[in-house]
């Protein structure tokens, strides 16, 4: 699982620093989440390819999470994209990207799907073979949804040497990995246990942003490999958080440490701080393990 | 008057290339003229005062003139913006970013005027005491304009020294400058041509983007001081040019050399080629004064 940091940082686009997007690799999906002004140069300066992206999720309707979107959805079209592209995102998006593709008189040529999203309960939103996505609803100052991307439980893994010791066809392999006993080619009945282990764990990543402090987003969250968590302010400022529906790092580590995940990623920092490593520090004094998103940041987790 | 180039390449933006936006600075207005994606980090960039921008001039509504719009709007409402601004452009503009404005939850604190152009003859737009705007009907694949930015015959110069020799008392400069002619401490009626010179010649600006080959603009642009013309293509690739609506470098330069412009500026290239350079060399086989437009680029008109 991979996850490419694009934009990290609230408000507007600066010189050097982009607001919310970014790519997470996972089960051989490139899903793009949040896609803010900015957000194809940044695919670009990070080597990520376009057609790869089949599935756009936007949080909120936000300028510094969706004002990049128009500008990808023309760029699929000059380079002649052909496959499917889904949006995720609030009721309202369709109309502002296909008004925009109407009055610029120039229709994608690839199917253009969007799931409009309206419902304030956590929904599943995504599925295939081996990964899901739902929602996590956020309490913002609009409509605002994370998302979580579960991996499923894979096959067994088998254990060549010892198929191959037990004498075990391999055309039985496949049965093998899904977890059935099989008989030798001696005859014998061959116990799933010898010659398999447990897949890995399925990885999970969990995205919030932007949120108040909310403690009614743990249950949702629990255990999750990598959670994203919104830190506009430090608790300097927490008189800010509220009212403008952020949290402080502070509060985004007691929400990591109360779902007990096992690595917190901290973004969306608000510009007034000279130095991001302000928030580390702040969050490591609740939370231990805590990666700070940078623009152009590749976060691997094993 | 002075043009700082912002983008001016065609089609998408890459990692060191932008698409449409220019500065123009005249008579002590900064107009915006387009604004594709990520314009308002090639302000920052060229260091230019968002405050100073009251009119945006938008020629049409492909996404590489004008995406960049919504953030700007959007940007300078966090800034805290309580003066106008004027937003001149195609029809639709207005409900593009209104709806965009609207589902963000987050309408200006600003007044954000509109003022929707559907007229297919040339027409004024804005006008001051000093300069005026008029359109360029142009012919591109959907409605478009270009815009004649013309600074107003100035005042008459004072020769301070003359006017003090001839004793007139300095209450009576002004007269002087607007071609009174005044009678001395004296008593003496001193001819106007004895103490002021002609104004400096006014200057003017055509932005011609984007468009095919079209001789009728002509007349519209018949001597104006700078011509930026769009020159998409080189002459090599002319087949492209009139299906696709857009100009070579040759066509531009004729336009030029037809107008008796005093300068051309070459713009919009296509990111098909590696070197501009080319663009400057087929239209110089035309037309001698030729500028190459480059991201962040200031081009000083004395």
């Amino acid at each position: 699982m991979k996850i490419n940091i694009l934009g990290c940082y609230a408000a507007t686009p600066r010189s050097f620093t982009n607001p919310s997007a970014q790519v997470l690799e996972i089960q051989n999906n490139l899903f793009l989440i949040d896609c803010a002004e900015g957000t194809q140069v940044q695919l670009r300066r990070n080597k990520i390819r376009f057609s790869r992206i089949r599935h756009i999720f936007i949080s909120h309707l936000h300028g510094d999470h969706f004002y990049g979107l128009i500008g990808l959805v023309s760029t699929f079209r000059l380079l002649n994209r052909d496959t499917e592209l889904h949006i995720y995102g609030p009721k309202g998006i369709k109309e502002i990207i296909t008004l925009q593709l109407k009055l610029a008189n120039s229709w994608t040529n690839f199917p253009l799907i969007f799931h409009e999203l309206t419902s304030k309960q956590p929904e599943l939103i995504y599925e295939d073979d081996r990964v899901s996505v739902s929602t996590i609803p956020l309490k913002h100052r609009i409509y605002t949804n994370g998302f979580l991307f579960k991996e499923k439980l894979g096959d067994r893994k088998l254990l060549r040497d010892k198929a191959e010791e037990y004498n075990i066809d391999y055309t039985l392999f496949k049965s093998l990995k899904k977890g059935k006993d099989v008989v030798s080619e001696d005859g014998k009945l061959i116990s799933n246990h010898l010659v398999t282990v447990e897949p890995s764990p399925p990885k999970s990543y969990a995205y919030c942003s932007d949120t108040v402090f909310d403690l009614d987003i743990v249950p949702l969250i629990k255990g999750v490999t990598v959670l994203y968590h919104e830190s506009t302010f430090l608790e300097v400022d927490t008189e800010l958080a509220f009212p403008t529906r952020h949290s402080t790092a502070k509060q985004a580590a007691t929400i990591a440490k109360e779902a007990g995940v096992e690595k917190l990623i901290l973004g969306h920092y608000s510009t007034r701080y000279d130095n991001i490593e302000k928030f580390r520090i702040e969050a490591e004094t609740i939370f231990s393990d805590v990666i700070l998103a940078d623009d152009g940041k590749e976060i691997i987790v094993e």
